[in-house]
């Protein structure tokens, strides 16, 4: 299991696209630069539970997201198919490539 | 190009989970079932031009989120290069089978 952070931006990278721009600077700030709760409510004048707020509203869109989209879990089953096929052509294992390729075709 | 109700089809394969309720049944009854307009505003004792305005909205929204997150588009693309690494397993192209892995990876 990843720890939280890992996963939030995991999340993040897939479905930001789907955040407003507030969402995303906020979420910018804390996960990617390393603000505090503290140093982001005073660069935007905001009360600290404001950003807070803000921020675990932002992340519970994320796993909404993640809970109908699917798009985390299915990259991470993707990579993995992806690796073994590389390994397998690596051993030129042609009835293991075969079936890797059946897997990544049900996958969508 | 694909003909638009085939791709509203796909998108609404790829994005329904993101509609309300009544925006799904009502793409259901239009783009799957067949109904026309004016059945569908009889069954659901509404105007006829509401439920062409749902469909259209909803038709736009689709439209949006694929601008958003490219899902069709990138299924379009993974199909094309998971076709091509079967011909080419079948054929024992073992170059070819690598670099159309390297492609699979890049597209994630």
């Amino acid at each position: 299991m990843l720890d939280k952070t890992t996963r939030v931006n995991y999340l993040f990278d897939f479905y930001y696209v789907l955040l407003t721009k507030k969402q995303r600077e906020y979420m910018e700030m804390y996960y990617l630069e390393d603000y505090s709760l503290g140093e982001i409510s005073e660069i935007h004048h905001v009360s600290r539970q404001a950003v807070y707020d803000n921020i675990k509203q932002t992340e519970n869109m994320l796993e909404t997201y993640e809970k109908k989209l699917n798009l985390y879990k299915k990259f991470q089953e993707r990579t993995e198919i992806i690796d073994a096929l590389q390994e397998a052509t690596a051993h030129k294992k042609h009835t293991e490539i075969e079936r890797l390729i059946d897997r990544l075709k049900e996958l969508d």
